[in-house]
């Protein structure tokens, strides 16, 4: 219900407005994870992208918000209708914030003692996993958070899929969302596991030119006086920018990926030393969706270059040998192998 | 029910005071986190403020006491009503105390088990959050508390809105209040994740003349033998001091804030590292708030001089070549600052 | 039931007896705490004072005692009801042990879970605070309770209403008692914070002359063999006592506090270096009390030298650099003070 | 059910079965604590000293197993009717064990849910302190109980009387036991807080010499072959024990204490540095119990030597400067006393 | 539902794929467990067997999918009924993952609550290692159960059934399945205890090789944008190698295993010093598997070469005179042994 | 129902089956604790000892399953019917695992809730404890389990008796069983008071010479391909020691004790300096059931030498002095007495 700051209005914080958009194109390059200061509007991103997206069409009464073009073929509500059976209607894409003190059962969902207690059924209470569905789910300062919590929501958000086995209950209900944590790293870090299993990972610090942080308390400013101005003188940039989501959403899947190209992701992965090969894969996806989003048809070491340190700087083995941070150590490989 | 100390009465405690009466006059400053010696009146403070309010209008029956002029949009009770058909009545401004041994359940509200188990519904049982809207929630010892409860309290005290996600319950109503907390740093401290996100914070010391601390006495036992002459005798100097909250309030959204003194709040939080960009926001709240209060057009260094301390202090790294407090430091910018 | 050993019998102890009576007199001095070694009747001592007291006149079914001639404004069970209406009986002063094992729910009081049951209404059952008004509550070995709990005995003995959030009930009702705890300080102490929050405190040692220990022996030896001869032996030095406790109860409302007196009292807690003020104010309340009870019209330097260690010497902080106890302390200040 | 070994047929473990006695003539000295070797017969002497004591009359159907000729005051069952009226018969001295896992609420007893559910009634369901009423309570390895179970055990045990306040419960009821505990200092020790409420103290040593552990085991061997005809060989030893205790009761409270024993008692408890008066009290009360036994009209030196290392070993501080054990001190201060 | 990544299109891993295989054709092996670095497809190398096996006859509506010619001796549901009485269907060969929160009650199974509440009976709802059955149970970070949970799982796939003794039920049903566990050695290791339970043990690494995993990536990225297509390109592949594992498993039992390689697996199993000997038992049947699967009629060196790391290398005590890895020592003895 | 290896063909593990022989000849000798390496077959030896004793007669319907010959005295099924009204079925002796996840409530019994719920009756449930009557319990890792659930078993299989004291309950049955516990000393140790409880401990070692362990796979191999074979082959000599461990039980009682015997037991012990008499009570017995099971009519040397180290080695102090394990020490201390 309250108004949105626009996505558009934002001043700088470009790897995170990146990293956003490129999931907002393939969901399927995994979540997001923001690390860095206090107090630098990684929550307003996320919401801002949500609100610049097109509001979705969702079956009227099913508890998954599907899609009535496309309902999800593991539906429990939706399953076998026709849609011209399936009523309609418009919502924003949600973006499900993931309280810290939330309990398992109401984030995976859980059977719904109301029923159970009035009429003796085993009903399934949907969670916030279902309500996530189609857009964002939200997890601040996701370090603090239980390691198995975190890994169940990448599991899921992997999966696109809510398996749930408690209390009696044996349920499977589409859950696709973009997974967005959020941390601080002078708290404790995430395990290595689980940094590997997010998509991108974005580092968000602090402008440190004054015109910069006068133009970002101007603008907050303005925008808490009068926000629907504030929305309204914005509104061109935002549409823009949908539009061209909308259409990379459309060519993502045409882009070609050269040869060359898988060649290069995997010297720079192999150069880095990452475990495993899903920082090839990531390399690869995200380059594509930024080619989509370009309008390029074909992925390129440009896209590599943008969104390699977003997709490696978190499967690097920490190298005694070598003190650089993880963006320095990820921007070095770059250099050597696209001057090679 | 019990006669309350007149916040006029109230001998030296600049600090805390200031604060509370800038969280009157603008709730949007963010809580009040007073740090300091046992025994000195933080609590008096707190209630002394509470009881100078003038008592408030709210719905007979609306279990969030909504005013009923500008009924909470999102409010269960009040919803599609018109002004006509909601009763109304005054209360005082309430101060909710937050016991230490509060459970969540009671904080954030919770399932009716009495309905639960005669009527076997579903329903809402409003918690101490809804009971503090429109007034204050006073938390002793703050750092004793959960920081998972704190960081809540926080998110909702920000949103002005409690949002319950628990035992099959999804309910969200309208909590705007002031929160104001109490710590003592010989007994641990507050994660810098949680300070940050207080708006004030102030020290609060024991006078250390002996005129005053025969003076704080001598007004307590007199208040104490006759309570009701008391309050009478220090009536006139509350009086005065309401009507000046009253009329900030109006005045508080058209104090202009101009460009010099946006500039000059940026600089000081670059000079002292602040992370994110919280410290520049609230420090041009709190001056404005205070404008208001002194009946000033616009916002200039007198005022962010005045509010500095307790808008940053809490904000600052710890920076292991200057080993001076905080509040030194923020002192030691602001001359630097306002001398250059 | 069982018959109680005579205050007046009782050998030596005189600081523990004093705190007691002086509780006795003002119970707003605050909670009377009891450090010291085992076996040294304690217990004894507060069950003796509780005994010594005149019978109350209680309301007939109210299940907070009330005075029927003065019931507690907020008394649920009485509130509406004139004198007249209200049956009364006599009851001896309760002293009410809180068992180590108590939990919170019997202490504060709890939902009544057999109305709920059998009739699904959600009724109050009171608690141990409530047994406890206008009497005593013991505690044995407070500094084995959970900080909390003491925390909450603390605020309900200084605020005389027990505020009840639990369960869905919302109850508040009269709760005025002398809080006794005891505890031995080679098991770990209390918080800073809880110490200076009891009114009063005392150390209690093992008699070390020969002719006291067996004096001692040989009463208790005599009480044991014949109680109902050995009170009856006491009686009369037992009326004595309890006449000048009820005289200066009368009394003590009227008697002066000289500005001598303040200034002597704040000079005394600066010189000490107590935090807040909180010592100042015991410091002159129970020095009224005394000198209610020895019949004086004003108090003077003789009460204050004589309730000054017992009012603070547990308000002083640590000095490294002076190794004496506190009680060395407090009495070295009081040399120097009066000296000069 | 099963056939006890004779008491009279222990061999050697002199300190155990004294203790035992004295607590048989007089329980208020207070429970008996043994410390000492595995496998020592500890338990069995327990067991053999309540076969040895003639059968008890209770009242049938009370749940307290009350005297008809006396029942206990507060007895909830016999109260307010005439010896008359309850119907009795004899049972076995009860020895109930409280084994290590046993919860709280089987120790003091707790609602009768089969009651509340059924017939929806808050009915209360007495526990082990019932059933060892006017028996013993034998715990195994005392020190591995919580510390807060040991101190209910001790209270109880002290006053004779079991206060329940649990579940909306509020019950008191007799509870007359002899507590005796085991413990093995290998494995941790009880809070010299708790060991100081012990009345009497035992060490149990395993025999050294050939001939006593050859006897123990034929003995042992000869009562599991033919347990009968063990017991019958024993039984007139038994029958002269049980009129020695049944006499000593009788006349333990016209046995004089001269002043001379008391002064002896206080010097020795002031030599060993005892905190409080519970050695003397204890010793005095021990040392009339073991004078009645023996059929002396007063309490003289021989008792005061014999039982002081019981009553007072557990009661010494630990002295740096005398490594000594507490039964080397407690003899040592004993030699030095009566040899003055 | 989804489609599965073809077994024969996966590059390289021929330690993983080789155990996966010895399983597929004698699961009395026991577990296979899977050690090494993240991302390296171990899931997908499971679930890729499974799809490869055969589809299997099931019992319509046993819960626990007995074969319908040979149903489960201890069966509930098929017990007592001959062939023609069951109805059967083909279903694919269970993958079962065991998500990490998986709690006890889910995985061995519980009571029904739904029947338990509506019809007052005690029924057994059947958990994860029913569903399991003639399947596989998958472990993602096995390492990170609970060790009971684990042990429990090790039980159950050594005994092919599950025995169930949980809230009054007793229940044993049918559950043979191959448990595949991965875990990461960075993550902390398994007890020696739970390590000696699995039959194969394999190390699965990153390829370092630029070729490989180029041509991974390649046919990941084939596979997701048109697995059909994919999946029909590999199909004979995967014909020939489901026809080996069918031909292996029925010709197993008459492999033979001459006396040298029984003596072979002795000596190299006291060389290596492991501890019992389930090192033997194990090398043997592994071997033997293998012989069936290369369609050998007896087993040979060149079996017991192959799969002796697999076998072995979890069972090795630390050695601290010899730091080479278990992977080392293993080769090293099979050298010395067989150029011997 | 799974077919069972036999006893006789269990090849060298001489310590253990004496062991197991001499619990079966008179359990009251305690537990059995095997401790040493893993995978050496403690569990098959145990459930092979059971299949070779002979089937037992039951009372069909009774939960503890009495011998209709003699049912237990305090069977509340049983009590109170002649042998005449006891119908009987055989059964074979059980062997109950105890899993280590399993709860106290199913160990020893508990509230039955079906019955509670559905019926409103508080009846027993029968745990693990009373099925394990007449036969064995065993215990996997007991150093794994919780220690006071070791103390309960340990309690129960002295006393022959399980006492209930849960939710209500207050029951006794019969539960006579050899507990035999397993363990690793590498895993923890149970502590020293629980070693010292079981009558029995043996060490396992994984067999050093190559001709053994080969035996071992090669009768493991034949087993398993054709159990029905391999149990006819070993039908002799397993009828052979069934009938010795008959005629034994028969004897035992009457197997003379000489007081020579009686003497070395005694010095042996003292020798060896272990705590309190189980050594030599347990000593004893041991000696006498494997006289009755040799076919000796009395006891002597060679007897006590055979079973000392099993016996004692678990009850002695760690000797600073002495480096030796206990195994070493207990023949040390058998060759110095038999040669002297």
């Amino acid at each position: 219900m309250a108004l949105v700051f626009p996505f558009s209005a934002i001043v700088g914080q470009d790897e995170i407005k990146l990293a956003l958009l490129i999931a907002a194109v393939d969901a399927s390059v995994g979540g997001v994870l923001a690390f860095g200061d206090r107090g630098t509007g990684k929550s307003t991103a996320v919401r801002a992208l949500a609100q610049l997206l097109p509001k979705m069409k969702v079956v009227v009464g099913c508890p998954y918000s599907c899609d009535p073009a496309r309902p999800a073929p593991g539906c429990p509500h939706c399953r076998g209708k026709t849609e011209a059976e399936l009523k309609s209607r418009q919502v924003p894409v949600p973006v499900v914030d993931l309280p810290l003190g939330a309990t398992e059962d109401r984030v995976v969902g859980a059977l719904d003692l109301e029923r159970a207690l009035t009429q003796g059924v085993k009903a399934f209470e949907p969670g916030l996993l279902a309500r996530a569905h189609r857009g964002f789910l939200y997890i601040d300062e996701a370090n603090l958070l239980e390691d198995h919590l975190v890994d169940l929501l990448l599991d899921v958000a992997a999966s696109g899929e809510n398996v749930v086995e408690r209390e009696g209950l044996s349920i499977r209900h589409p859950a696709k969302f973009v997974l967005v944590g959020t941390g601080n790293p002078e708290e404790g870090e995430l395990r290595p596991q689980l940094l590997d299993r997010f998509g991108l990972s974005v580092e968000v610090r602090t402008p440190e030119d004054l015109a910069t942080r006068i133009e970002v308390v101007r603008r907050r400013d303005a925008f808490e006086r009068d926000p629907e101005a504030f929305i309204a003188k914005w509104k061109k940039e935002d549409d823009k920018l949908r539009r061209k989501i909308l259409s990379a959403r459309e060519r993502v899947s045409s882009v070609k990926v050269p040869d060359a190209t898988l060649e290069s992701a995997a010297k720079l992965c192999m150069g880095l030393g990452t475990d495993g090969l899903r920082g090839e894969l990531t390399l690869i996806r995200a380059a594509r969706a930024l080619a989509a989003f370009d309008g390029d048809a074909s992925v390129g070491d440009k896209h590599l270059k943008r969104v390699a340190p977003s997709a490696l700087r978190h499967r690097l083995r920490r190298n005694p040998l070598d003190e650089a941070g993880s963006t320095v150590r990820v921007e070095r490989a770059l250099a050597e192998h696209f001057a090679a």
